[in-house]
């Protein structure tokens, strides 16, 4: 079942088939293509998470939605809050400061999903020790995001050092060879290290959705 | 703590820092150097796995190793038995035959750590009517993979319809624009569904080794 | 015969030759360009159509055309109207909401060509159900152009339900490893389903140009 | 409806669904493999088509089909004819001698389904005369099919010079900056002439496919 | 022998070495830089060429030479005339309207250079017919320089009908699979037709410089 | 005016048009089709050319052929001599010994078209000095051919050095980085120095041609 | 031993464990951010470097350090001075007015390393004679940065005619085929002298770095 | 000074020039062209070193050359041995197994060039402790080369833990989106530690040669 907007059709059973309600990718809509949609989805739902909202757009949004939250660093806008919260932990680890907006929005969407979530910023590789030090805590997570530009090369490491599934998320934090993200992203993909699988350029939120579906596998069996 | 055997470190501390023994992958190695490495870590953990065996590596390797078995089509060569059996299952999907060699990597990767596996082949959007008759079941799954060639396009159809996590595998099986497989990986990186992650082309390998990291998880929390 | 404008040789016999009177490309050249070429156009067949307009041209356009039509979405500008009607139907589906200006320029260059059309918006292959409740109703289409970006999977699941050729459009709506389309342009060209054809990514216009002279031809064969 | 074979599920709905039956793409297949599939397809509509089947491959399936076709240049196998001829015609140009086995897929694949065919080769616009002399012919056809290795200028010249609908086919006949096909592939799609699309390199079966349905639209049409 | 202005050294004796003065890329200089290298080359040869001259830049240049051109379609600025005109003729030819920038530089460079030079805009593939009237008219260039931007098919087509070099400029017009002129210049490289060679994407200048050393050549040659 | 074999239709106005007569490009040709073609042309125009031809084919080919040569580096061959020579020198320059072949392929092709040729091997820019010692002597060149593989840096310096048009040919000789000869291709078209033309990877005989055109234009100017 | 300022880990045992302390790249952070990280940096070790820092960001780093340099060309910006003068020198040769920021920012940043340097700019191998007026003069450097866009063919001449190592900087100055860095970088890493080896585009930073740590190794062996 | 062999000119000057005699790179050239390229090298120098020989050549190169030494694991021929050793030594890492041919080819050229070696192999960072056991021990280089396939991250890490330059040298082992050894080819350049440069993909060669200058300049200085 779903709604036909014109536009757009709102997907009414997405929640029923897939364990969430529908996410609006903010990029490309108006803010008024979004405002029809995200009232659909509340009207239902009681919630509604949208990303990549830019700040004109933003302004809008909270306009027409009176109990919202917008995070300019990450671009998330968002309706409602979970009603679960899950056992276990989604660890976002992030390998420099210009990483942070996509480590941002793993965070929020992760825990608008019913995650915990737990953030370690600025471990990348060129000066190991920091990651080291969280060692023992890194086996605290029930899955990791690891979120680095540049090389890319954080995943390998963690995965190296962790029980648990790694998700990885290039940057397109670089110049020149780094080719906008697609090198850290190709260079994930063919790393050394067993269990780590990655996500599109930048794409914050779908490691944090993975990561939130693996804590409700968790949670439902027994 | 590791062997140094002068070519390789065996690394014995594997198991206890990532929860299974060193995996060794077949390719590029001497059918001598991976008998030398897999002799260590059957004496160290009774069991092994090696990914990427040639029938003349198989050949030599079952001369070794009394108790092995080797799958010619995938080409898994390994040693042992798991030692518990997890709760939940791995379902692998293949988009259509000529996937099979790597779907069958996925299965016996992830039985050997320890899963219930099962698999549904031939399954490719082309006549989607195959996959729909599998719709109730595949909620049965606890995680996906699924492995297609061509465009690519299976994963994301089945990451609409489920509430587990996806892990899409890319394969090699196409031709011209299908660029050897790359224009799979990126488009299964670009997706529009939410939930699903992807590792490198043909990795049927990574994609299990992932998928049980998220059962044992799921097996652990409480 | 052509009539030489210095910087342009308008082609007179084009409609002679191809079925339709040359059609202007409106990126790169100037208003005053347009307009020269376009005044010749009407002139002889009493009908112009112009792709890729920007608003600051048509607003220069429309002042020197009496009886024209322009569509910001698309980009679209226009003068005069189809002579016949061809019997049959050109169906235009579009993936996603940021779709919507490609294959409103498929639409509307169908329609100026004589066609009969309808359009199918946000049908994604992430909630397949959409699609499927279309599925009887696909069967009344005499041809389908398939808009999609991110991965471009829609087209391969539509061509496995239809009897009639689909043309597909690949979008530059994603990022990252969309790589500005070339992504799904690529995963079109190679996929599974049999029946289909690309055109280059955002060329709404191309399609619908094919799809109205298969609908010529339909109309002719006897 | 389909029948699961194991490694194959035999899509018997696929006549019923989109106008023929299912086509074995027989790459990656084993001639075993291909034998099981193909007595499925021929048992239930007494016809089957396979593509890119070697000579080994050939030598299997003639033992085990007895009433069956073979040929080398195109590696086409078939059972069956055509129940019906349609009115119209597919005419396949071809630039170059070495582009012939392409062109020859495409002729074989169309006649099986139903096509009147017609081949003029080595037409390529480093001697523009050969193609000029078929100016007038040209518009005989009803569609055209246009095979082109090298820099792929070919069918951008013929689409300049017909009314009807043209399928480019890029092969991958060229060295170096060729890219093996894929700088014909991708100079077709950028095409500045309307009225043409494109299929994958070397693929004459996907044009010749498509070339067959827009004949039987034109067939239905009334 | 050159001089040191410490940001460049002006190379005085090239017009010795390669037949004619240094010449200045004007893009990434700043307008001061250019006067001064100007200024220099001046003084002593009494001419300057200077390409990608915005229009910015130029109106500080006027200022500085009395005696000066700027052409702001092809942003080419100039002082000074040939001294010698060359027998022989350069023809420029181009595809499209939207060309003419490329094709401005290559005229204006050849004629800067002393070269009788002749343009012929408009003929690209598409209308087939434009060329062809010019046929016999082709023979007279002594070297033609064929400017084309989408699939870039035209120097091909030309290269066949001439006994004369042709040197081929692909340009950046185009969108998508065109590659920002990536696609035509592969194309021409890889062309099918005998004569022919490529420069730089948007190159009209250096087209046009090796026609002149062609020219220079045939009427040294005795 | 040709003659049609089915497979190839025979351009007996090539030389009318273009200066000499059509030339067979050897590759993905039969020795048997080569035969055929080239029988005919020998029987019109007393001589022909064929490029890409393996030993295998040449053995067939010299006993068609009384008169013939064969080179196996270059892998041409050929029948009949030049009937004129002209005035003027191509000069072929190659970097290193591995670029031998294609050089090879070059000067044959001039000598075969009438010009007096000349090679200079091994004058690769990492011993600047064994170019240098030539550095008088290119100047007797009329026109250069530059043979270069690995980052191809040869012509660039070539083209600073000399009054004559040069055309730089990549080859496919290197590794790595190097990508197959598209890493010097295209940085020959993106060289600093002016006059300079580039050619397809290993395109040997396209260089020689078209330098062959350029001396018969300063023959035939005066 | 690092310091958490959460967005941050400033990491002070760089200095001890590399033998310089933490340098900061300053693009994708703000200008508090650098302050904040910078700040410490100087507290601790009396002197920070800062690359990439764009004019407005400058003026606010300005404020908060008394004593401080910007350099607008090369983006440098630096606190305090080097301890010691390493015995030998860096010397920094570029080949365009053009690539002149890249070669400042390797002077700046070798300099504020503790060695002397030297620049030679305008150097490009299209006027080799420039380059070897200095031919004695290179082999006075210790280590050489080469500096180059375009082709890149510089560094490959320089590599041949000195004794020490060459560093090699391809630059993002050029168009078209020069693909904004990549083929110049692709260019060098496939050279054919030996003794050279290759940063990111752009990077003269990194060039001058690992310069310093060679002039480090000269100091501290003996 | 060199002398002609006509398909090679021997560069006898280059010991004098750049501090070390030719090399000949093995590949492309004949065994015989070797022997007689090599056998001027040793009559001038003493001694001679070949990279990339395959063992049929080198078979051939070993009855030629009376004390001669070939490794095949590394493809290294070489004659005569270093006159003097410098102070300092070239550590060699690599990553995995399959790194070590490369591994070898650098180890081997930098001990001809008189240098004192060291290797630590399989350190690779999915068993990042292997690597940290060594962590003191890597302070004792002068130099490090690094050497990885996959991803390869391990240099990022190595140079984050020295005061040494780095050379990195990406291989060519890995499958799918490692591309050949693009992937960390790439990687590399972009990696976030300081103090590292890269060669070409499997070039162990070019980084110890490069290591080798670095030594003598460490040795000359003072």
């Amino acid at each position: 079942m779903y709604e036909d907007l014109g536009f757009s059709k709102v997907d009414y059973d997405r929640e029923e088939r897939t364990g969430y309600p529908e996410i609006i990718y903010g990029e490309g809509k108006t803010a008024e293509q979004i405002t029809l949609i995200a009232e659909k989805l509340v009207e239902r739902h009681g919630k509604v998470l949208v990303t990549r909202v830019s700040e004109e757009k933003a302004a809008d949004l909270k306009e027409a939605f009176a109990d919202s939250f917008y995070h300019s660093v990450s671009r998330i806008f968002s309706v409602g809050k979970p009603e679960k919260l899950y056992r276990g932990k989604v660890m976002v680890l992030s390998a420099g400061t210009s990483d942070l907006p996509v480590a941002e929005e793993a965070l929020l969407t992760a825990q608008w999903m019913g995650c915990e979530v737990e953030a370690i910023n600025d471990v990348g590789v060129a000066g190991i020790d920091r990651l080291l030090s969280y060692r023992e805590y890194l086996q605290t997570a029930s899955v990791l995001v690891v979120v680095a530009g540049m090389e890319g090369a954080l995943p390998s490491v963690v995965t190296g050092l962790v029980k648990r599934p790694v998700i990885a998320v290039p940057t397109s934090v670089g110049y020149g060879a780094h080719l906008e993200g697609l090198t850290p992203l190709l260079g994930m993909l063919t790393a050394c290290a067993s269990g780590m699988s990655v996500v599109n350029i930048d794409n914050g939120f779908g490691a944090a959705y993975q990561a939130a579906l693996i804590l409700k596998v968790a949670n439902e069996e027994k």
